[in-house]
């Protein structure tokens, strides 16, 4: 089975543009995961092709109306994937969030443009709100892609080793230890000796006292639920 | 003074890629910010052109070499622009850093593959980690367009109206408000009758309201950083 995107925008020119190269890239041509796009302009009822209004009690900007956005959606075969509009308002992407996205069938996803979209469609429709981060961005294209790219990964034979997906950030609620490489000394400094040192055992304990100080200092709220999820356990392992 | 982003990456034919279109395409052509890409491959020392090496320590994936990648970086004349690496272990980008961003003359942006940079190269040219969100990507090519794409649109004169910037969720740490737009009947829903009684001062108490109980119930993190902001007066106004 393919996972399955199908993407609304009024920007389908946009894609694939980076999902089409490199691991998103490659995978697509293995027919690991699809898209299609649809312009939302196509279901535009003026000649002009607008698909937006002024917004109701006034304030800057522009709403995209809730009939034509409907009439977008209701043109997909959508099975059982999800409805996704990709909007600040949204509930965080997590990885735990793309993990359960990639196990799917795929995802109809919704690019938001202008000030927002008129809520009655989110609310008839019942669209799942998503949020790739607390910044504010031009529309819902680049949020799109970082969603497929971050589920694509994760579907069988995407990326080569598995074991790869299992040691990196967030797979265990921290961030990842650092990496090192060759050459041995560079500028003056050393791989970590431990690093060099061929004890297994001891290579592990130092990458995860690396991952839980790191955690600990930059991201705080990642360590007290990890706390919170492990128990006291946490500070010992 | 136009604000520029310098690049860096193994994929330069990514960019400009969505951000030579429709908002950010648009200041790009009229000069309201510029890039240049940096080919991380040109600095390889291999003939074939590798710049990356298995990790220290073992483990999966591959680490991207300091040597190579700090040959890239001391290319580029960086002015008094912030060195940044878009990595899931960085601190998390905002509307406020993204302001910040926007405020100053740029920023070189170093995008990382594989399973990760050397640490060596991070400490040594003192970049600045900083993630999208909380989901690992496949590169931070992804994400250096987003970041990109938050800061373009907070330059002089991109977005029309200044007000618009104002009101968008995050600009007062909340989530915004709902948007409705004609036709004010729409598949048995109306318009809420406040948005088009004419009385401002009801217009805007209603949208604050709106405001806060979507962040209190779909973000209590971005409520409770309010609380502790504002005090105890952020439930009466």
């Amino acid at each position: 089975m393919t996972w399955a995107a199908t993407v609304l925008t009024v920007l389908p020119e946009m894609f694939p543009g980076p999902l089409g190269l490199s691991l998103c890239g490659k995978a697509l041509a293995e027919e690991r995961w699809s898209f299609e796009t649809i312009d939302i302009r196509k279901f535009a009822t003026t000649r002009y092709g607008s698909v937006d209004d002024t917004p109701a009690g006034g304030g800057p900007g522009m709403v995209m109306r809730a009939d034509i956005l409907a009439s977008a959606i209701d043109s997909v075969d959508r099975r059982d994937r999800p409805l996704v509009l990709l909007s600040p308002r949204g509930v965080p992407l997590t990885q735990a969030r793309a993990r359960e996205l990639a196990a799917g069938p795929g995802a109809v996803l919704v690019c938001g443009r202008f000030e927002g979209v008129d809520q009655r469609v989110i609310d008839a429709r019942g669209m799942q709100e998503i949020s790739v981060g607390d910044y504010v961005l031009s529309g819902g294209e680049l949020p799109a892609m970082i969603l497929i790219d971050a589920v694509a990964r994760l579907l069988p034979g995407v990326v080569g080793a598995d074991a790869s997906l299992d040691e990196e950030s967030f797979e265990h609620g921290l961030l990842e230890y650092p990496h090192y490489t060759r050459p041995h000394s560079w500028e003056g400094r050393e791989i970590p000796a431990v690093l060099t040192s061929g004890h297994h055992q001891r290579i592990r304990e130092w990458r995860r006292a690396q991952s839980h100080e790191l955690t600990k200092s930059r991201r705080p709220d990642l360590w007290d639920a990890h706390r919170r999820r492990t128990g006291a356990a946490s500070t010992k392992t």
